[in-house]
């Protein structure tokens, strides 16, 4: 059986890494810039995140948080009140030294700009903003009446990335990130474990992305946290994704920046916090996990179209009923609703041929795509084309049956995503025992391909952190996370030691 | 006739800039935070910003243009291509110099971090995207066809200000700049003028502010403009405000970034560009305009909540009876709309005094609040106070009428506002016609208040750029805008040239 050329190359099978950037390519969705490891979001890619952030702020304010915003730049000395979070962080922070520029006329006519007006405290550009928030909290609270302090910040963060790639791992990147301060350690503890389900929840339903919630081992943990907790996404090379995490961080932060309150018993007591993030690479996530070799496909809850139209404009007399057809199908459309929002409908009425107009949009992962002709007005039908089932998903409809089912059809969709990512995560998850299993597993099947490998093995485990170094360093598989939920308690010994564990972990090469 | 005591102090009449301050910590919606020159957007104040962006996003859809996101660091070698623009911006430009921190150990135990990793080439943050957006659209645009390029970013920039004022003028602040590409002159032209009377309409629709649409003159253009237009408000102490700007740029940073396109005729072409923002600004333009000396008054269009009401609970046994009342109330609020929107309703449950409670949401400027108490309920009435007419607005109404009434009720208040606010610039501007006239209306007629002046003058104008800069070192005063509109358009003689003149500028004191 000979395979249709597809749009993207090369193949997932063939080089997964640079089909990745391909797929990002094609669809249009960001580029790398000249400003190192910093990346452009195009329209097409922030149209994804702008819907991720409505829906995601929804939840937020659900659950009873309100915005705010916190300055960019932090000044080095909140840095050194927690150790533990600045040596975290220090490899890969941008520092602000200077203030003012002066420009320097050249000899040969251009203009240097030369950096002056040197700072006395150098600033690090936010890598995250648990230390300046912190202080702020530190002004904010006085009494247990002032607490809790639920606050999220959406804003750009700044890590210098050595190996950036895009939206998985860039210099600069877009997030929201949560900070919550509490009066107790179990309200505290029970709103990490909230946003983490938040995000669980908003992985599987929005981004039909099903993760696997859990801890993270000491190891894993975000610098400075008591506990962190992920979730895990398995992608279609088979490893994983850190997607998102909300992270208990005791008092360590409190005491470092000073969020004391004065308690109900009148003593001075230092507050618990939190705090939470997912970013934008939530989009490369859903582009490894969804994508195809036609290139992306996309969840409808949160594509920035869910549904193109294109006219087919045969000839030319006919073209101006046809587009405003078009045009009264989007209007009708769009006062229908999908997730509480009116659809998302685009009329594609650029005069370009028909084949490229439509593999532009099969690119970009839109996944409804409806034709309409001059014999399509007559007879009141249309040609329907799902993206996620390939070139068997054509199919004229009665124009009537597609508007009544059209919400039916989006979430058939989006289940059927949520189906595939599920099933994929399902097969290439195993349980193993041995430290032989677990090697052969890891181990590439095939040296042209050393990216392939088993994908999840849940193992148990009784092993000290230096074990866990060592496997990351020898196997490059890590600890993912320690799976929450009843499917993953069991007695067994750990398959390096040997000694008791009631519950086996998820390890596995990651992004 | 003796006054009733302020919530906040000093009046207006008595420190207009401390007063300011004064609001906006009454107020609760930002502060200074030890970042120089940063602010902290508080909750509040944010939530206005929130509302800003939502309602100017649709406007900025409507009108084609689609949101991206680009670096927030910007190369010195982009900012050397413009050098108007790069001089104009060189002495506020926050520069980030090195990558990473070392952590010292320190003889007392402490860690102290220190710079390290030199860029070869060190980067600025943006304090405005021309020279980076260029840089993308130059790789984007290759024919006619690609144009017009229709892209909003919204986005924190930072210029380092050595006179910060919260939300006026802010060394970091968060805006929308809006940067196209067009084939021709003409359209370029008309979309700085469209983008313009968006920003107009926006301020006198959404934030009850009369600005004055007008053209920049030379000496007052963005650094780089060929035209800058712009939107002047007229604040309490009779100053001037620039609250919006929209630039034509010619070809200049079309040839700076190398923005060409193979045109119609098949020949190479630069692009015609453009770019318009606003910021965080019009939150502070917002409260010089409205607020009075009991804290903010919120334009019912953009506050974050336009209802609060405030369960009255004098016994216990009745409370929950109450909250229940009050809670169904928001419920059937919300299902209301104003300006196309929901209802922003919150119900203040919190045990604390209901004087100190009310005085709060009065601090805050949310335009209606409403208590309900037990006796209401059963009478099924309401009290309901509107914040922007002072004690006098306090009503008792029946349920039903206050519900079939909210959105024409906060449609007055809104009107009210706008209304208010056109008053006093019309007030305030004279059309004058001596250099006499000009300096007594600007000479502070009390030496007690050097704020105090006479507002916007109209005045006949043919002076020199050197003339405009000898009014603004001597008096302080400088032209806001050539205004558009037919009632500026008078035959006449420079006021200080004498030099034949067609129309009327602005001529005003500004922040």
């Amino acid at each position: 059986m000979s395979q249709a050329p597809s749009a993207i190359q090369p193949r997932r099978e063939e080089d997964f890494p640079e089909w990745y950037q391909q797929v990002i390519r094609a669809a249009d969705m960001a580029e790398n810039s000249e400003v190192r490891g910093c990346m452009v979001i195009k329209p097409w890619g922030y149209g994804l995140w702008e819907n991720i952030q409505k829906q995601l702020d929804v939840k937020f304010k659900e659950t009873g948080h309100v915005n705010a915003y916190f300055p960019l730049l932090i000044p080095l000395s909140y840095l050194e009140k927690e150790a533990q979070h600045a040596e975290g962080f220090a490899t890969e922070c941008a520092v602000v030294t200077h203030h003012r520029l002066e420009a320097q006329k050249q000899p040969d006519g251009t203009t240097k700009m030369i950096p002056t007006g040197e700072l006395a405290e150098p600033y690090v550009i936010r890598p995250t903003s648990e230390t300046i928030i912190g202080a702020a909290f530190a002004r904010w609270v006085e009494s247990y009446r002032d607490l809790p302090l639920l606050i999220n910040q959406w804003a750009n963060v700044m890590r210098w990335e050595m190996r950036p790639r895009l939206f998985l791992r860039t210099a600069e990147f877009l997030w929201q990130e949560g900070h919550t301060a509490h009066e107790t350690e179990e309200e505290a503890i029970a709103e990490t474990k909230t946003m983490h389900q938040v995000y669980a929840e908003f992985l599987r339903n929005h981004l039909a992305i099903p993760a696997i919630p859990g801890e993270k081992t000491e190891n894993e943990r975000f610098p400075g946290a008591v506990n962190t907790y992920t979730v895990e996404a398995m992608v279609q090379d088979r490893k994983a994704i850190q997607a998102g995490t909300s992270h208990f961080l005791g008092q360590n932060f409190a005491k470092a920046a000073g969020i004391q309150f004065l308690g109900r018993d009148n003593s001075r007591q230092f507050a618990y916090t939190t705090s939470w993030g997912v970013s934008t690479r939530l989009i490369g996530t859903m582009i490894m996990a969804h994508a195809d070799d036609d290139g992306m496909i996309l969840p409808p809850r949160v594509a920035p179209n869910q549904i193109v139209i294109l006219p087919v404009t045969p000839k030319p007399d006919t073209r101006q009923e046809v587009i405003d057809a078009c045009e009264a199908l989007a209007k009708t459309l769009r006062t229908h609703s999908f997730g509480n929002e009116p659809l998302r409908v685009h009329v594609d009425k650029r005069d370009i041929p028909g084949g490229a107009r439509n593999w532009e949009w099969i690119k970009k992962g839109v996944p409804l795509r409806i034709e309409l002709g001059p014999r399509d007005i007559t007879s009141r039908s249309l040609a329907v084309s799902r993206r996620d089932v390939g070139p068997k998903g054509k199919e004229i409809m009665a124009k009537e049956d597609f508007l009544q089912g059209v919400t039916e059809l989006l979430q058939d969709i989006q289940d059927a995503l949520l189906k595939r990512a599920t099933e994929l995560r399902d097969q290439h998850t195993q349980k193993l025992n041995t430290l032989e299993e677990f090697k052969a597993f890891f181990t590439p099947k095939n040296a042209d391909k050393p990216e392939a490998h088993g994908g999840f093995a849940l193992m148990h485990w009784a092993g000290s952190n230096e074990d866990e170094e060592t496997l990351a360093k020898d196997m490059k598989v890590t600890i993912r996370c320690i799976p929450m939920g009843d499917e993953y308690a069991e007695e067994g010994t750990c398959f390096l030691t040997g000694k008791p564990s009631s519950r086996r972990v998820v390890f596995a090469k990651s992004y």
